[in-house]
């Protein structure tokens, strides 16, 4: 019965809710996007009883603290080491640990690297730094990568960040497709959009999530296709070698980066987040001449240099061989665990039809296929009867396929065997497995 | 007499270096530019007999060694916590240090902050980090930052890295002005230009350049101002306070933050980095709740959160007392240090008409006027007198400004009492004063 001019209707036209300036944020910041894996953690502070086959965590139990202290000790052992590792470093890194690394690299790749020059190592905060880096460094909006699918998805994230358009390539038990890269960059050239693509993306040892490696043969013809699609303008691989160190069996896989004799090509990034510390968050990148001042000036705007104490703790535990130690006690900790994961799918899903897994000889996860029927992500009955009913968590693998991908499974999860125990892996896989039952019933 | 149609004169037109495919780097690493600290840091290496009055670096010898072992020693002393440092934390910081933060901060405001909320803090990798998260967060290329003029260099090279326009606010010895930024403000309204400022930028204590802090009477001014001209669209007021504790006499200054009581507009950013370790890296902020999301999910991408070892870190000496110990022993050797400068330039300057210094009150930096004939850039006559003839390295004055500014003056220099000994000082300021005196001659 209020009239339309009277003062408690005009008041809530022009409440105050509707005066407030609002913040204008920048198209990187809405390009950011909800991101996954807060949506993840949230699921785990809300199923607190779930046994989590979802998180990305390393193992607690293995995490070197002997080795550490060790380390600390000895850094602090002298005033002037102790103060050299609390005063500011370099951007790039410090140059004792650069040395360090060219020697664990050449140990890795298995050959001399006295040719390689200190000035194409960089340190970063972790190796997602240099991933984020290099897509400032390439990628104006619509510029585009091209990626394997799946691939990791925090990657594909730092892509939608910069407005990057995501091709995936499709992707088999060995990997990204060199014929299907082929035809792609073909595709591409052919739409007069070859000038556009800036990157092809590659997690070549175990790759989160599905536990693949590029076959051994690959990673030429990876070097050889971006130098053949290389025309007008340079495209250059990202090899994400972060799970490298992770190897349980298998045989030992040449690097991409080892194929780019001319070392023009190819970005390699590693890291010890995973096969040292997480919380330590020391990645290293090796670059092409062309790439290091402009992602070296991109990382002084941002930070000036990764703290220099981490960098001096991982110099002395490469330096005096505890990180080697330490390495070997991890991969027979992981193996058993990837072991039991093994044993338990097969003990529990095999009587399924249409579910099928990869057998990954190192990492952190296994990938597994559902029958088609059943759609695994964030809103999907499965992923309720999961969670809620049976309480085990996953992540699911929609999320690690580029947004807008036609290739797009949903019917996929990634499972880590990472954080767990081997007696929770298996409790959370019989769980698994009693949800995957249900949905088909 | 070779034909044109020869094959060496062919060969040299189409030579392979033309035939080399190009990087295309993205806008954003194209405007990140010549960063001048590099440049610095090369005259540095090339200038080794050089009494650098130049850098930025704090103190080697008060570097916090006994106070770092001890809290290594507690993290380490257990099993259970030295993993917890050795995990993954989350990306915007470990809960512990937030609390410790918080306590920090009553304390530094000297009132009660239990009502602060603890989702408003994020740790970053020192202060810059979250700069350049800000930057990122509000800035599309074209979009304006008002600053002090002069005003730290580095945030005017990461506002040139997004593509932002950087205006400069008149300044006085209180800091920037009020009434010029309402005027600047207004005259960028009459010219439709409002909705494109996204920031105001102050180091409000003891800036790097300048030496000069906010006058007390002007943090309450920059709020409402900030209020005031956020008609459609928020601006932010980003406080840098990374040198607030370096205070060596003086009144104790509120914060900027403290006057803006609905915590919706003003951005504190503060680091460890001078008052306890640059080495470590540890900085911080208090966001508004609208940018709390974006910040973490724009970091989260960059690196998943800062090293949750360094945290644990400082939340021990935090936790433990050693901080305060510690920062009253830096300011009185700072406090001397500064002192030195002061002599030396009232021994050597005075007799030099047209010289004029500030007198800071704290922080690590002293601001000097030159006679309006000496121009002190890199490439001037006097850069060459000083580090090449006499010996000794400054920050040109002219960095300090942003690039398109008219106000930008080129007789000035910044002078920093951090890292030198008393008597280096000294015969740095000695050194100067020669080069003054031969660039009038």
């Amino acid at each position: 019965s209020a009239m339309p001019d009277e003062p408690h209707s005009t008041t809530r036209v022009l409440s105050p809710e509707s005066q407030m300036p609002v913040t204008h944020f920048s198209r990187r910041a809405r390009w950011v996007g909800d991101q996954a894996i807060g949506f993840l953690m949230q699921q785990a502070v809300e199923n607190r009883d779930c046994v989590s086959l979802a998180a990305g965590l390393v193992d607690e139990d293995t995490l070197p603290v002997e080795a550490t202290r060790a380390a600390l000790d000895s850094m602090f052992a002298d005033t002037y080491t102790g103060r050299a590792a609390l005063q500011y470093g370099t951007t790039a890194g410090t140059e004792p640990l650069k040395r360090a690394l060219r020697d664990h690299l050449a140990h890795l790749e298995g050959r001399d690297l006295g040719d390689l020059d200190l000035d194409s190592i960089i340190i970063t905060t972790g190796s997602q730094q240099l991933l984020a880096l290099l897509a400032d460094a390439l990628f104006d909006p619509g510029d585009i990568c091209l990626v394997a699918a799946p691939t990791y998805f925090v990657f594909l994230g730092v892509l939608d960040g910069v407005g990057a358009r995501t091709i995936p390539v499709q992707t088999d038990t060995g990997g990204m497709c060199p014929q299907a890269l082929d035809a792609e960059l073909g595709r591409l050239d052919a739409a007069g959009e070859l000038d556009r693509v800036r990157l092809i993306y590659v997690v070549s040892y175990y790759e989160n999530p599905s536990g693949i490696s590029l076959a051994a043969d690959r990673g030429a013809k990876v070097v050889e296709l971006a130098a053949k699609w290389s025309k007008r303008q340079r495209i250059h691989v990202l090899e994400d070698a972060a799970y490298r160190e992770l190897r349980y069996d298998g045989p030992e896989l040449p690097s991409i980066w080892s194929f780019d004799t001319t070392r023009e090509s190819v970005v390699l990034a590693q890291t010890f987040s995973k096969s040292y510390s997480p919380g330590i968050r020391v990645g290293f990148g090796v670059l092409p001449p062309e790439l290091r001042k402009v992602i070296s000036e991109l990382k002084g705007n941002r930070d000036f240099g990764s703290a220099s104490f981490n960098q001096h703790l991982i110099t002395h535990v490469l330096r005096t061989g505890r990180y080697h130690v330490h390495v070997e006690r991890l991969r027979d900790s992981y193996r058993a665990k990837r072991d039991s994961m093994l044993m338990s799918a097969d003990r529990y899903f095999s009587g399924i039809p249409g579910v099928s897994w990869t057998r990954p000889h190192g990492g952190l996860y296994m990938w597994m296929n559902l029958p088609e029927a059943v759609d695994t992500g964030f809103h999907s009955d499965f992923f309720r009867l999961a969670t809620r009913t049976e309480q085990v968590m996953y992540v699911p693998g929609e999320l690690c396929y580029p947004t807008l991908c036609e290739q797009r499974l949903r019917n996929q999860m990634r499972l880590s065997f990472g954080v767990q125990s081997a007696d929770s892996i298996d409790e959370g896989m019989r769980r698994l497995a009693n949800a995957v039952r249900k949905a088909l019933q």
